[in-house]
């Protein structure tokens, strides 16, 4: 139709309300136009006017034909970079903000794309729970279907049995057995009191700090949930008193400590005071063996396929995951615990991640390790105990004040792992997964999911496998693409410069 | 580069390393691709070849520009129907289906498309939760910015303050007082048997569906669930004992109900006995008056402003907003109040929807009023009580049976608003929404929400206010899209005919 028009002017030529308007870009014009050029000078028969015409004529054809070709590619870059955006931009109209931490992520957005040429509008999708118990069919690996089972909305906590083969699941421990575990938690933890000194706080702004509920007075609960962040030395309530009568710490005796009290006492008062009286690896935050396995390119087909797994699972973009930490991989003997945690902190404004500290020039003494996502793979069946708990799961409210009780600590997955909300059975094979973020409503990441507390329950009988992927994210947008911008600048840096083996060796380390 | 090759091999023409192969789609061909024809041929200023060449020239030029602008006119196209398709074919690609209702929706929904012509993919957004307290500015009115604040998750649940002018509510409550109200409830409910005659039960079948607990035996609350649903009447535990004693229903003074017990008595034993022994207005599940308020075209501005902000608030295809039920207003008087309800119900495969029934070709027995969103608005301000009350919003479980304990009935409004999870204040202007069913993943309806149970609390002083916003959406996909295109064709038809009087006063009728 095309070129038959060009050489016959009395021809009628298209008009807009042509029915072709609504054709489909498939009608490539790059074939369709190639016969014209040749049949044009052919059929005139006047070899030099047809030398001249051909040659403006193949001028413009060629500049109309490298504008359509190149407008098209534009065109299909703007679809394919749209369909997130879009996503994004339709919460965008809507904005919202209602807490100090997302102005910070928001006012960067834009900011980011300008600056890095970061893809921009990079976006998180998060998966529909739902409502506990709905099952939804995934498709991770070929010719097979996994049901994934929503656990729990809060956190939003997914279940997919058969995740991995029994024998990935030995190459698993097998490799980590090669590579060596170590013990998770050292005894004697140093540098504890690096950060009281770096911010320069005085025992009265400690005291302050501790002081929850602002009432003046430490109570006991105020005192451990601080104490065993710091020290990694689970405190009881029991081993608390002890330590008061120890230190003769409570004068008065009612079990609370005043700001007088606690002045008197040295910021590592009771870890000098458990270290000296002995510390069973029982009585630590975490009792375990656990080692790094590296799972780019050069890594075991298993390690590979697997990463390839939680991208297709997670649904997030592949470089957020491919730059995310290692796969770790831990042992439980019999007796072996990990009492309730959260596997990422707090965001402030102020929060540093770990994995973007080198692009971010900040020096905050705040710092975590922006574990958007947690990915647990069961790889063994546990004889007795080791369940996965998650004492608040679904909870109406969370507060932090009513974890500890008298009679019951809910953090406490040596004693109290039956009394939380929902554990999870180690099944070998099966994975779960959660969101330790919740969503800033505009495709990113937004503030801790206090509800993902979880801890392991203590190993009765047998031993414990798991492994664990995180995705770490930078809730700051703009720091998550200036990072991958880096990265992927010294990639290729390295792929230019012959001896790359210290970037390999570097990861061997892991 | 195709053609070039052709005519004059030795031209260095662009390669694909060309930077503009990333232009963007602004830098537009028509405006920059035109000046060097016309100065080609003048160059050469040889008249006649370029009478001839400029003819041809002039065809080619006209030919690519027309394919071009087809050819961006389908891109623009591709990129706008795919934006919509892709956000549910994103979901599709991980289709979930765990209940056979949702499977009725998921099969029917390609069919649709073909069957109908109906825009396919319509999809229903689901605004985010994030976490009870989250506020997102919305912008519903030109020149102001709405805050909406997330009330709870289970059901979901928004608070928008000032959603209507005090000029407005002040409007809405006239008119619905110059239309007449009419009690939202008659005393004596007709009709009562017809479903059980319909489906022919036999008492042991009643009985059986009863007991909920399949022990045997009908507890309390297993007779007073039902009773209150069937009769209108909201029947107490002390209501129940009376019950039992003046018809010696329960023989051997149990508290229970038997089979043998059940089996002796009629199925309108109760109401009956209530009925000679009097009820009063308060003894009803409901105890209000309310009209209805067409918001259409030719409804007062105030009316259709309200619906084009609703639409706007919940995001939904304005078709959908505009084909639910009408503008629902509500008076409650001193003492006035309306029990624990869903405002919709469950959703059975056979289940038939109110509003789709015409288009549904079905006579089911089971209908419902498939009001996938309620929007609440408050038209005034209560003096005392008359509070909106989610009795299990949030709460971790949802049990039928431990709504009515023997000392604690959560579905009763007069007695136990206090108790309940989470109580909106009535405020003058401001409205609520939520969400009486859940996703099914893949853009639709899903199961009905069992957390969006709520009831309007006792008006202790003064009178209370509000109106109803329904939005009607049936799970089934191909049932909604059959509707739609029904109603449409008959709209076009009324438009041809000339009286088209009898639509208008039909919705007057409303």
């Amino acid at each position: 139709m095309l070129s038959g028009k060009m050489m016959e002017p009395q021809d009628d030529i298209e008009e807009d309300d042509s029915p072709s308007a609504s054709a489909p870009p498939s009608s490539s014009p790059s074939p369709s136009s190639s016969p014209p050029p040749r049949a044009l000078p052919r059929q005139r028969t006047s070899l030099q006017k047809s030398s001249v015409c051909s040659r403006s004529y193949f001028m413009v054809v060629m500049v109309f034909f490298h504008v359509y070709i190149i407008n098209v590619i534009a065109l299909l870059l703007y679809v394919h970079y749209n369909n997130g955006s879009n996503a994004i931009s339709a919460n965008r109209d809507f904005t919202s903000s209602d807490s100090s931490s997302h102005k910070v992520t928001g006012a960067s957005d834009a900011q980011a794309t300008a600056d890095s040429g970061f893809p921009r509008n990079m976006f998180l999708p998060r998966i529909e729970g739902i409502r506990v118990g709905h099952v939804q069919k995934v498709s991770l690996v070929s010719g097979k279907v996994h049901e994934m089972k929503t656990l729990s909305l809060k956190p939003l906590l997914f279940e997919i049995p058969d995740f991995l083969s029994e024998e990935e699941c030995a190459v698993v421990v097998r490799l980590a057995q090669l590579k060596g575990l170590m013990e998770s938690q050292v005894m004697v933890p140093e540098g504890q009191e690096e950060l009281d000194q770096q911010l320069n706080l005085s025992p009265e702004e400690i005291f302050n700090f501790l002081d929850l509920n602002q009432d003046g007075q430490l109570q006991p609960h105020e005192i451990l949930t601080h104490s065993r962040v710091r020290d990694g030395i689970w405190l009881t309530s029991e081993n608390l008193k002890e330590i008061y009568d120890g230190l003769k710490a409570d004068l008065d005796g009612n079990g609370l400590l005043s700001l007088e009290e606690f002045g008197r006492l040295r910021s590592d008062a009771f870890q000098r005071f458990l270290l000296q009286r002995g510390v069973e690896r029982s009585q630590l935050v975490r009792n375990s063996r656990h080692t790094w396995l590296y799972q780019g390119q050069g890594a075991h087909q298993v390690l590979q396929d697997l990463r390839k797994r939680v991208t297709l699972l997670t649904r997030l973009p592949s470089s957020l995951v491919e730059l995310s930490e290692p796969l770790q991989v831990v042992r439980y003997e019999q007796g072996g615990h990990y009492h309730a945690h959260h596997d990422s902190g707090p965001v402030y404004p102020e929060t540093a991640c770990t994995h973007t500290r080198l692009a971010a020039n900040t020096t905050s003494p705040f710092q975590t390790s922006c574990r958007y996502i947690t990915v647990l793979f069961y790889l063994n069946n546990v004889q007795e105990g080791g369940e996965t708990t998650f004492p608040v799961a679904d909870n109406r409210t969370y507060e932090e004040a009513s974890l500890i009780q008298n009679d019951v600590d809910l953090l406490d997955t040596r004693k109290h792992c039956d009394k939380g909300n929902l554990r999870v059975k180690p099944v070998k094979g099966t994975a779960v997964f959660w969101y330790n973020y919740l969503s800033d409503g505009r495709g990113w990441v937004g503030e801790q999911d206090e509800y993902s507390l979880h801890g392991g329950c203590v190993v009765t009988q047998g031993t414990k496998w798991v492994a664990n992927n995180w995705i770490n994210v930078d809730p700051d947008y703009q720091r998550q693409a200036r990072y991958q911008l880096l990265v992927s600048q010294q990639e290729s840096q390295e792929q230019e410069e012959p001896n790359s083996d210290q970037h390999i060796e570097a990861h061997q380390d892991l």
